[in-house]
């Protein structure tokens, strides 16, 4: 049995107290852009009910053009105003450089990635780095309520990144 | 009250009780790619727990360069080896085109988005169109074990798009 075939049991109990249909707009006008870290339970750490807000996650929580894709999708098309980002202790992207990691599946591969892997040295460096993406971006219309976080994988905690 | 100061009030109770640090790498050596859509609560659809499995999100759950980076750090650097993927019905995907939704951009900024837009036309297809993708990487290694599925919004019900 595969992990997989273990989620869709999982999924039969889910589905058998489930109620819906909830409308497609997200209800609290949110959108939450995190690490895809398999400690960080978004729906958990911010009590997030179904149909409240949208979730985009990747490696390291980053902005890259998809991130702004999907944004510019949440607040155009589907009413978003807000925006919270999340970054964490003891980060994957921490442990590796851009060059190294490419050079490695360059070795194995032949190819070279032609995308950033956007590795980073500091989290907070890197939530800064992240708003500063969003803010600068024409396609992202509402940018007064972005703020950003860093989730404490040691006490399941979000510490604030101040912004200067 | 922001909602995310509502959120920042619910993460003090979730870390009330929580447990941590867990190990970095995925427990189950998976990683689910999913739509940022609202409705689709994942670590309630598949009932996953803390620590199991990276999750990767956008609007449409759409394979793109951005997830294959996701991916490549997940297998490569952090041990996956298995991929879920998850539409799900009443996707916001299905409700525009590409070159509406650029050209709008384009009237409102100025400016035309350098990126695809990734709206679909059938769910089923684009799963379908996810998973050539990803067998098509160069940068993907672990292959034999990916899946795809529609999230019924209405039932809460996982049911898997079947792959020639």
């Amino acid at each position: 049995m595969t992990v997989t075939d273990e989620y869709l049991a999982n999924n039969a109990t889910y589905a058998s107290t489930f109620t819906g249909p909830l409308p497609l707009p997200p209800a609290k006008h949110i959108a939450v852009v995190a690490c895809m870290d398999a400690r960080l339970n978004v729906y958990g750490a911010l009590g997030i009910q179904e149909g409240e807000s949208h979730v985009i996650r990747n490696a390291g929580g980053v902005i890259t053009p998809g991130e702004i894709r999907s944004l510019a999708i949440s607040q155009r098309l589907l009413g978003t105003t807000e925006i919270v980002l999340i970054h964490h202790t003891d980060c994957g992207m921490l442990t590796f450089t851009d060059d190294a990691f490419k050079a490695s599946i360059q070795e194995e591969t032949g190819i070279k990635p032609e995308w950033a892997a956007e590795s980073f040295t500091d989290l907070e460096t890197d939530v800064r780095q992240s708003i500063a993406r969003i803010i600068a971006s024409p396609y992202i219309p509402h940018k007064d309520n972005i703020r950003g976080f860093i989730f404490d994988v040691a006490t399941g905690k979000l510490n604030e990144v101040k912004v200067a």
